[in-house]
């Protein structure tokens, strides 16, 4: 059987894939640019070969930061509607992709029903499936078999699944400076502790990692993005940038290199808990040792104290990271070290993690992300509220507490009133070029 | 009349003063380390000779980031109960110290019971009660007398306001910078519009400039702090770090200077909206121009296009600083940009506040300050939720949002359920310290 070429194949021939030019449309950089970092691994363009979606998105070097929410059931929570209802929430308020972490309820069914109604690419960890596949026919996570594994990977493909993460790094060798190093909160990735306790306990090498080939040929074949995940991310600010967590790194720089030789695409996942000094750091090494793979952080959390507000917490974190090179920011909700979000939480959550994007897209290429915070500014400036409002990144809740506020169009805010420093200098400043 | 000694004269003779003590009780360093970067002018201990608080505290160097609330009338909003509800949501979300900038009903009145209610310092801006006062008398602002300036300094220094902000460097030439400049905001600061405004209608020098020795002589009388205003913060992220605000910045490293050639307590206010690579020059060159003065900053607000959520902006930008070396954080609240804020936007602007300033504190001094994130680590990976709530920055929402998960002590939570990381690989791995 004649292999059909990849994605990479297909451009480093001349080809232009089907939505990419979509993708590209609100980019600084012009889609032949795209291509081209897609070609020399700097971007991916998740998007299953058997999918055509609305809202495909390019993630990468140069580009709009993006932003991922997570949902799905638990095993506590199974109802089909409710995530259905989350999908909607998240993309409503701007998510860029959404993954499907399901756990409980028919997880094909629910997988199915989410990339269906999907306008954004989906993403998943088949690795769950796989472990509570195992859990129900054998009775335990770490008697799932290699096959089981990779059927789980190749079962999401089929699917229609964009990208998936995958935790190849977790291996013997990880596990040693994992156990050498002592952590506060040794594993906190799910999958990652899946796959090390099925290394401990069988005695085995991680088969993501042994047979990582089996991983490429499905990439190959449905155009599936790999994600490469980060099983020993630290889950306390303590453990941050620790030798588990480098280790790992490591292997996967190799990985990523062997998916290049073979023209999948691959993109690499970062951390979790990280104190604030050490963000930049994390990025930069990442950056380096992947080959300037695009970076997919969670969060990154810079204090373990707030729970409630882990969003904010990750949006100080993650626009840091954005500022220092990261392509892609995992939101957190409200909910986060709590309990499964609610839609309420994947909303909030997606517009912090979007602002914390922004934030370091404005730092980075003000010449292109700048004017709209110049033209808010300006509406500002001129008392424009309704302009303000259509401008607002949420302007929903904008909308609500200016209402509550009882501000007119022209006036200045409850705030200053009569003695607003806008409107008062404005009568005197030779400046002056707004209108009030 | 003998002149009474001012606190770093007090502290170079070797004097205690009182209250020093308690206010270090829970800082990285000594008391005696902190009386010396009093005297050095690194720190200051805002507290009014008049008064005696429960919760006193020191801003500066080596120690805790410190976090002020604004609250206070305006013409629209008068009423007294409002705002002493709003101090005691302040104090209670844990602000170090909270500002009156109430502008409506009777500002003497209003001032005088925050005061005696406050059990934290409380720091004003006369020079809105002066410019209110011209108003009203001679029915127009700029007509404000040079004495009607200092006498409303004086009168909030006998009233026992512990620190003001005095726009000292807002000068002609300083404006002049603004004007060649351009800008889109112009001039966002109420106090920094009105001097503006003044001078040039005036065309005379600013008086809290020209006569600054007036000012450090209140400021010796009631060891009242001066925080020299910077009335040309930039209001736009496109606005920052231009030559109006270095200008004004210049001119305050002068009167640093002067203001500790007095044995008078200083610190420096800063921006503003900063985009985000700019937060950390922003902070290192104020430091240096005005020699290490305690740096206070507003936000610093990292994108312009996120009202409703300035709060959360404003957070990102505060981790930033304090990790740049700001020594304290004004909280911005959800209303920012929109109006007057109510009792819980006090709280929630409080609370964020606080994990910015935390963040930075953590990055920066961890043997001191991660000891709280390590014990959250700790009763995390156990499943010891009450434990967990014990020690959450905002117990109450980290509380109300468990219980609605319903989560049981020592049980996983309900987003992983019976696939718990942390759990699972208890169970497998040889460097377990946890308890499950």
């Amino acid at each position: 059987m004649k292999e059909e070429k990849t994605l990479i194949e297909m451009i480093s021939e001349g080809e232009m894939p089907a939505g990419l030019e979509v993708a590209c449309s609100k980019e600084p950089i012009s889609v032949s640019d795209v291509a081209r970092e897609i070609t020399e691994g700097s971007a991916v363009f998740p998007l299953n070969k058997i999918r055509s979606i609305e809202k495909p998105c390019v993630i990468g070097k140069g580009l709009r930061t993006k932003v991922n929410a997570n949902i799905g059931t638990s095993l506590a929570r199974t109802d089909l509607n409710l995530e259905l209802s989350k999908l909607e929430a998240a993309i409503d308020a701007g998510a860029d992709t959404v993954m499907d972490l399901s756990t409980g309820g028919d997880l094909r069914l629910i997988r199915r029903r989410i990339i269906e109604k999907s306008s954004v690419p989906v993403g998943t960890v088949p690795i769950y499936e796989a472990a509570i596949v195992a859990q129900e026919k054998h009775g335990s996570i770490v008697a799932m078999t290699e096959d089981e594994m990779f059927e789980a990977i190749e079962g999401h493909a089929e699917d229609g699944v964009d990208f998936v993460t995958v935790h190849c790094g977790v291996t013997m060798k990880a596990l040693e400076a994992l156990e050498k190093t002592g952590r506060i909160a040794d594993i906190v990735s799910r999958g990652g502790a899946f796959l090390a306790g099925w290394i401990l306990y069988n005695q085995r090498e991680n088969p993501l990692y042994e047979n990582f080939d089996r991983l490429l040929d499905i990439a190959r074949r449905y155009e599936l993005v790999l994600s490469l995940g980060d099983g020993f991310r630290p889950g306390a600010v303590a453990d941050a940038t620790d030798s588990a967590q480098i280790a790992e790194l490591v292997t996967i720089g190799t990985l990523v290199k062997r998916a290049r030789d073979a023209s999948v695409q691959v993109m690499v996942e970062g951390p979790g808990h990280i104190p604030l000094d050490q963000v930049e750091e994390n990025i930069k090494i990442a950056k380096e040792i992947c080959r300037g793979a695009p970076f997919y952080v969670l969060g990154p959390i810079v204090t373990d104290v707030a729970p409630g507000y882990d969003h904010i917490v990750g949006s100080i974190g993650g626009a840091l990271a954005a500022l220092s090179g990261a392509d892609f920011l995992c939101y957190v909700t409200p909910r986060e070290h709590l309990g499964l979000p609610d839609v309420e939480d994947v909303r909030e959550g997606v517009i912090v993690t979007r602002i914390a994007a922004h934030a370091g897209d404005v730092a980075k290429n003000p010449s292109f992300f700048r004017k709209w915070d110049d033209n808010m500014s300006k509406a500002r400036k001129a008392l424009l509220w309704e302009e303000q409002m259509r401008l607002a990144l949420d302007e929903r809740k904008a909308r609500s507490i200016l209402e509550s506020c009882g501000i007119m169009e022209d006036s200045s805010c409850s705030m200053c009133g009569e003695y607003c420093a806008m409107k008062f200098i404005a009568s005197y400043l030779k400046t002056e070029k707004g209108r009030c």
